[in-house]
This record gives C-alpha cells, structure tokens and sequence, in this order.
C-alpha cells in the first residue's frame, strides 16, 4: 500500500447524491464530502439516504479528516452521521461549516465536532496532504475546489461548480489557480458531471435577473419566490429589487429563515434595513408592498410553500393578481408534487411562474460540457475520473475527455462507488473495491436505520397488502379448535372481501385437519401447508398475492 | 333539461389523462374518447386507472354512442371498461377503431362491440347531435377534432392535436373546414391543454429526420429505436432510412410488433419488401446492417427495452458501438425508470441519445401557444372550455384565450372533471356536478377494483408495516391463556426487532390483565385498549407507526 494513491469513492458515482470520496496514501486517509441523498419512491417511508462508511468506520485509526467543498445536502447532509462514528475535523469555508453545523446541532453533535475554518489559498496539511481551497462559481456561496498535493502528485476535485463569467457578487472562478496547477502538472482531475448533458455553457446566474425585474415591474399583488435557501445569489438579488420597488420582505420556512440569518452573520448575504418583514405581519400591509421569500421549491410535504399552496399557511393566503416564481430546478422524481403544488397555486388564481423560459427563471450552478472542456484545458491532467453523476453522465464526460486527449491525458477511468482507482509510479488502474451501500434512516435520529429485507416486506406490503391466518391447536388431540381466524389489509375492502375472507377461513380449517398427525406435530410444516392453500385460493379467486403469514398457536 | 346543452367532463380535466366528455342534450348522451390514466406512485400496485363512469351507467338508457378522437391510450385505454357496462355503438377512424379492437380483444369483447369507422367528413347523426370527424394532425395517424352539431349551436373538440405544416404523410391538419365552422358559428370549443405552457408553435413531426439521418450515417454498430408504437410516422421515416442505408429492421416487444402489423394492413403504413428481420435473427446479422424498433420508451418493467438494457432479452444484446434512440416523450412520473434504463444500456457501453438536443430526437405532438391561437383565431367560438390537462394548464389556456375575446369570445370556464357547463339560448354557466372519480384496476381483468381504503392501508403499510397482537382469552375465567403472539412485517428486522417485539408480548399481556372484567368481556373494549397500548410503546421505544391490529380470541 505504500508508495500507492487510492481514489475511493463511497456515493455519487453511478447514483444521484450522496457524495462522498475518500483519498488513501499509505495509512492516511481524508475524505471529501458526506452527502446524502433523497430516496428512491421504492424506498417506502424513508426519510434519507446516507452512504454506508463502513470503509471508514473499519479503517478508523487512518481518517485523519473531513474536506467539505460546499453547502449542498448531497454534499453536507450525510456530516452527522459520519461524525456520530468518526472523530475527525472538519475543514470548509466558513460558510459551508455554518450550513454543516446547523444540521449537526439537530443531532446534538454540534459542540463535540471540531470545525476548522479554511480560506482560499490556505494550505491545510493532513498527513501526506496538503490541500488548498480554490474559489469555484457554483449555487450556492462560498463552493469550492480542491487541490491536493501527494508524494505522486496533485489531485484536483473541482465539487460542484460552473465557469460564472459575471457572478452577482462579483467573485469570480479562481481560474488562475487551475492555471497554474496545470502548468505545473496534475497526475488526476475529478470533475462534477451533473450537466455533461447540455452543450455550450451554463448562463451566468446573473441571467434571472431580467425576469426577477419583469416580476418586480409588472406584478399587482404580492410576489411569493421560492428557491434553495442556500441560493444566496438568488437571494440577494431579490432583497436589491424589493428596495428598489419599495417592497418589503418577509421569510416564510425554518430552512430559510435559519440560512438568510446565518448568510447574513457571515456577512455573504446584504439585507437592506428595516426590508424585513414578520411573517405574521404579510396580510397587514398592501399586497404590493410584499415579497415573501418561502422554501420549499420542491414541493415537500410540510413546506412553507406546499402548505400556502393548499392555503393553509397561517400567514399568506394567495388571492387572485398574486405571482408566485418557482426559482429552481426540479429535481428528478419531484415533478409529481410539485406539478401538484403548481395546480393548487393555479387554484388560489395566483400566477405561477416555474420551468423553461426566456429570460429564465432559474439557472443552473453546474458547468455545461464547454465548461468542462475549460476545465480539462486548464488542469490537464494525466488521469481523469468524472464524479457526481449517473452512469449515463459518467460515460459521457469519459467520451468527452476522451476526445481531449491531446490536452495530455494518458487514462479516463468511469468508476462507481466502491470501485477503487489506484496510482502509483507505474501509473494507474481500478484495483478492487470497498464495500459501499445505502443507508436509509427513517427519521431524524441517526440510528434508526431500516434494513433491506423490511424494505423489501414493505414493497410486497404496499402492491398486495396481507393476509394473517391463526389457526389454534389442540395441544392434545392435536386438531383445530374452532373456525380458524383470517385478518387482513391493503387486500380487499372490508364489503367485497367478507365473504372471500371467509371461505379462505374454512379453507386454512380444512388444510389443518387434512394434515396428517405428524405434519399437525410440526409448526412450521402446517404453517406451509396453509400459506401454500391460501396462495393458490387467493391467487385463483382473486388474482392477488398478499403477503401470506400463517400463525399457528397450540393451545 | 330540454333545450339545454350539458358539457359533463368524467376525465382529463383537472388531472393528467383517462380522457373522456360527455355531452347531453335531453334525453340523448354522447361520449366523447374514454382514456385511462398511469398510477400514481401513490397508487400502490396499482396498474392502470380508469374514470368513474357512475354517471354514464345510472343514464344507461340515454347514452347514444362513444366517438373516439384518436387511438392512443389516454384516449382509448378505457374502452374495454366502458363497454363492459354499456353496450352503445363507437365511432372512430379505421386506425383508431383497430387500436380500440386490440384493447378489446384482450378482455373478449370485440365480438360483441360494433365499432362503426368513419371517414373525415362524413356526418353521423346520433339523436339530436350530427358529428364531423376533421382531419388534425397529432404523432399517431388518422387523429380527428369533432365538429358536433346541437340544436344549439356547434361544439368543436379538438381531440389532441398539433398543427403541422409539413406532416411527413403530406396529410394536413384541414384548417379549412374549421375555417368554416368559424365563419358559420361555433357555440363552444373545447381544446387541448397539454402544451399550452410552451410558446411558438410545435416543431414538425419532420424535425426529427435530420437527426435519423445523422444516427443512420454515422452508427457504426446496431441502431436501435425506441419510441411509442402508435408513432406511425417516425415509424415510417426508420423505415425509408433503413432501405436507403441498407439496413433490416427487426420488431421487438408485443405492442410493436402488433401496431406495425395492423398499421400496414391498414395501409397508413409503408413497408419496404424484405426489409423485415426477424427477432431471432439479429444476432445474426452484421451489426451495421440492422435497425431494431422496441417498445418501451418509457422504461416500462418487462418491456423490449428494459429487457435490453440489463442485457436479459434474448434476441438482442448490446455492445460498444450500437446506438440507442428514444424517440419518446419523458411522461411525468416515468423519470426515474427511464434514467435507470439509460444508465444500463450505457453500462454495456451503448452510446444513448434522448432528452433535448437539436436536431431534436423527438418532437412533441401537441399544440404549443401559438397553434392554440392560431385555432382560437379561426373557430372564433362564443364560449371557451379548456381541456386534456391539469389545472395550472387550464387555467393557463384561460388565460391565453381571455386575451383573444376580440375574436367573438363571450366567455371562458375553467372545468375540473365532473364539474357540468350548461349552455342554453341564455348564455352558459357552470350549474351542478355529476359524481366522477378514479377507478383503479390491479391487473388486466375489467371487475378487479381497488377500492380506496385498501389503498389508503397499503400506504400505511407501505411506509410503517404492521404488527398483530393475538391474544387467547379464556371464555370461563376472562384470563389470557399463555403469553400473546405478536406477528410483525415491514416494521423492524428480524434480528433487530426480536426484543423489542418480545416485549410487546409482555406489553400486551399486562395490559389485558390489568383490564377491568367488564373490559375483558367486550373484544372491541379490550383491543382498543391493546391497540393504544402497543402505539404508545412502538412510538417511544422505536418511534415507528405501524399498522397495529389487535386480534382477540376467546377459547
């Protein structure tokens, strides 16, 4: 292991989310974000998913540390849990640690974990890394890129970004950084694939400007936005149009009112004074002197924005002449509730504004692949690996370095989570795997993990429900006492069900005393008896397959 | 009633598809497409959802005919339940009629249905209504709008529809008879909704051979194209690319193969000779002399394309070099299941093209904002009614067409699904509902229905699973016999949950003890007391909710 460079990645490569990557020279070994993820719909009643860091957890004494390269969930949201089982720093820009803390104070670890503050151009050396922050235009303030010199050479993970050329705050992509890495040589270049889909590039996140200025101009009630409360670009702009039009502010949602104070606190996000506006206060001034800024863009359940969709918000009731702007993307797989939340919105009679448009109403913070190729131009390195992606996006981003080739690079690797990249003087190859998985948690706490096999009773469960047979046996003579008892759910309706219920319970009677007396011996033989009767009878009369659990009691 | 025009929406307004109007005047009803709908994803296990057609069964002896706008499911897929309630005759082209015939076949009742094909400007007269079927051109052939004459005025439903100026059969949409019923006088129009959102005009159905053309010039491997079977014009383009590049195409999947065939006895669709390739044989050819068509474009478990993509269909597997086309629409809620396809098929190395680009690789079939001007333009009706869409869409529609009122509109409503428009020689007004809801059918028979609280439990089980207590209380004494059983499923694991349900039986056995007599001989009393017991306890030891069903057993 000496002398080798592993890159591991633990989520994110090959799935959507739940970032996270480990570096291992010898035995030091740091880790590059823990994100987590939104759960799959067939991953019933999960709340999130986490990767499993049983990688981590096994080689503990190595972990010398925790590099955060932004304030996405899917970079951050997975922070609590690794740190409930590791002891380790934890390095980001300042804003990225407060988004982190906020989540680690929900779980009572806020106080336990060693936050280290990091700017960009500060060196930090851990073990045999050294690894600088560089400033990277991305959603969110603040993002950042690592470059990380080893005794093999230097690794480069770009996290999530885009090339901005005119950021709102005027703090550009640290480009020159990149610059000079690459002239001096970089053996291994991780980059964000997110959009290798969307040719050209990525407008800047100036462009939604135009359109916030059509609302502010021509709207005659109240103006709802609703994005990423970690969209401080996003933010500012509407708190400098709201001064502009004489609007006031207010902030409905825990999520964005916690991010604006503490974007404010760090001194990222500028808030005119006296703009802002108690939420209790919304329907006491004149509908056109208000702009609320609400979180949940995405349509969850419980959302400031989901619940003043179905007017059920104690502080904003939508009339008519209201304009509501959906300003984010819609993340896969929440088109449904949020297409939902629109028609309840379309409902009130407010005007919503949401998707494509021209000038559009929301951006991306991820590069387009002429973004990419920038990057692959600047870092040049020998070996790339695309990260943050499915395979189809992987593939993609190794088809477009691979039409690079002569910026230098000499190998293009798609690796999933848990496939292990290994260089060394002789170059590079995938060598073997680690374990990796999901981990789903339930609910807040971090050790209510649901394992597989429930999930899996949960499925069958939710497609056919079950049926429960209970049979009572004589302990001495051996034979059923009475008329067998069937309960059953998510089957057949009570009314339609009675009577098919009911011949199933003479039925599991006439399997029971059809058995032979040693079979009547044995639980789990009668047991499999009914459950193979009842499969058939259910199956033929009314084409289900329920969850079939024979319970036998002796008596 | 007499006198009076009734437009009765059972479907498709308010939510996405099961399309299906009825129109009365008096005594006779007519029923304009009768679509299903996919399932919700909270629709557990749910295959397929039909409208409630109470309203057509309790007027059985007044409805007079089905008439059908086109063939494509959301518009047809409930006319086998339909009709296996009311035997009236349908009307439809010969294309949509044979689509109908296949669904019919499938559940035995096409012997017994008239369906009467009728030609574009022929008038079928039913009762007091004379129906026209214009020609309209949309992605499947031989689509009508329906211009219905009452004895109050004339009515146009469009069917859906877009209007392409170069369809690739040369068959226009026939602005001219419209244009006709505008100058005569049209009381009502009722118009598509489903890409109202979008500005400009819809792209020709032609846009998508320069992109054919470039995947037939430049695949160097197998093409395969993946689009909806009913999409018989870029069926037809794949057909005239391959004779020109000198390529076989094979069918796979059941609706293809079955689609082609009727579309080519029908004659609506040209097959080159020889140029069919058996399934079996493709593996048999020389890679760049094939092109397969294979349903599932939508990632439909168990369909061709699944089936390819995980390398587990026996006529096809793919290899680096072949090259993946869905031409298709990504239908909300099919996201996930798609991207999960795609990702696989780039697993075994297949370059996928799909999503937006341009040239496009599929053009929508439904009227953007400016086509829905452009008919408003020339039908230039007295009322409005938007229909096919959910309610942002209608309400945008409305929107669209309140700017236009100087072509003659009087007035626009909104409908959602059972919500009646009654027009008379007065004027017109939203006046009643009629009942209309979603039936949800499990498998392919007609008569298995779902109801909604087997739903609502599956969903239950589905995010907590369940836990039965079973509890013998002897009949003489009152007392429970032995320690109670408890039988658990999607709740906790096996291992994890073994003391924990251990306890419960405990639990369980205390609180039956320590109940009253009089409580011991009431079941209800008793297991309402277990059922409160048990939440409590799984609440704060496991903070989970499961489904608890207490069972109680006298012996």
């Amino acid at each position: 292991m000496a002398n080798k460079l592993q890159v591991i990645p633990l989520g994110g490569l090959g799935e959507f989310g739940m970032n996270s990557l480990a570096l291992r020279y010898g035995d030091d070994i740091i880790v590059i974000d823990a994100g987590m993820m939104f759960p799959d719909e067939d991953l019933l009643g999960i709340d999130i998913v986490v990767p499993d860091f049983a990688y981590l957890v096994e080689n503990k004494d190595q972990v010398r540390a925790l590099f955060l390269t932004h304030g996405h969930e899917d970079h951050i949201g997975a922070v609590p849990f690794l740190l409930s089982k590791l002891d380790i720093p934890v390095y980001g820009t300042p804003f990225t640690l407060a988004l982190a803390e906020r989540r680690l104070e929900e779980h009572g670890l806020a106080g336990r974990v060693q936050l280290r503050p990091v700017w960009y151009g500060r060196k930090v050396e851990v073990g045999p890394f050294q690894v600088e922050f560089v400033h990277v235009t991305h959603s969110v303030v603040q993002a950042a890129a690592l470059a990380i010199r080893t005794p093999l050479g230097v690794v480069i993970h770009t996290g999530d970004f885009k090339v901005d050329p005119t950021p709102t705050d005027n703090v550009l992509f640290d480009l020159h950084t990149l610059a000079n890495y690459g002239q001096q040589g970089v053996l291994l270049l991780l980059s964000d694939s997110t959009n290798v889909d969307r040719p050209g590039y990525t407008e800047s996140e100036r462009a939604v400007r135009p359109r916030f200025e059509e609302v502010f101009g021509r709207a005659p009630g109240r103006i709802v936005i609703s994005c990423f409360s970690s969209s401080i670009h996003r933010l500012q702009q509407v708190f400098e149009l709201a001064e502009q039009h004489g609007r006031k502010v207010a902030l409905l949602g825990r999520s964005m009112v916690q991010v604006v104070e503490t974007a404010h606190r760090l001194g990222v996000l500028d808030i005119p004074d006296h703009i802002l506006l108690r939420p209790q206060d919304i329907m006491l001034v004149p509908r056109d002197k208000v702009v609320v800024l609400a979180s949940g863009s995405q349509g969850e359940a419980l959302s400031a924005m989901a619940r003043v969709a179905i007017d059920s918000h104690k502080h904003l009731s939508l009339e008519p002449g209201d304009l509501v702007v959906l300003s984010a993307r819609i993340i896969p797989g929440n088109e449904k509730a949020i297409y939902r939340m629109i028609n309840h919105l379309a409902r009130r009679g407010a005007e919503v504004l949401y998707g494509s448009m021209e000038p559009p109403v929301h951006v991306s913070g991820h590069a387009s692949a002429g973004e990419l190729k920038l990057i692959l131009n600047l870092v040049r390195p020998k070996y790339f690996v695309p990260i943050h992606g499915e395979y189809r996006q992987l593939a993609k981003h190794v088809t477009l370095a691979d039409s690079m080739r002569h910026v230098g690079i000499e190998g293009c690797f798609i690796l999933e989570s848990g496939q292990v990249l290994e260089l060394d003087e002789t170059g590079a190859r995938v060598a073997g795997t680690v374990p990796v998985g999901r981990i789903c948690i339930d609910s807040g706490t971090l050790d209510e993990v649901v394992e597989d096999v429930v999930i899996k009773d949960r499925q069958h469960l939710s497609e056919e429900g079950f049926v429960v047979s209970i049979v009572l046996l004589n302990r001495t003579t051996g034979r059923p006492e009475g008329l067998p008892e069937i309960v059953s759910r998510g089957f057949v309706s009570a009314e339609d069900g009675a009577e098919l219920l009911e011949r199933a319970r003479w039925l599991v009677l006439e399997t029971v005393e059809s058995a032979s007396a040693e079979e009547r011996r044995d639980v789990g033989l009668i047991q499999d008896k009914i459950r193979r009767a009842l499969r058939k009878y259910l199956q033929d009369v009314a084409s289900g397959r329920p969850l079939i659990i024979p319970v036998v009691i002796e008596v």
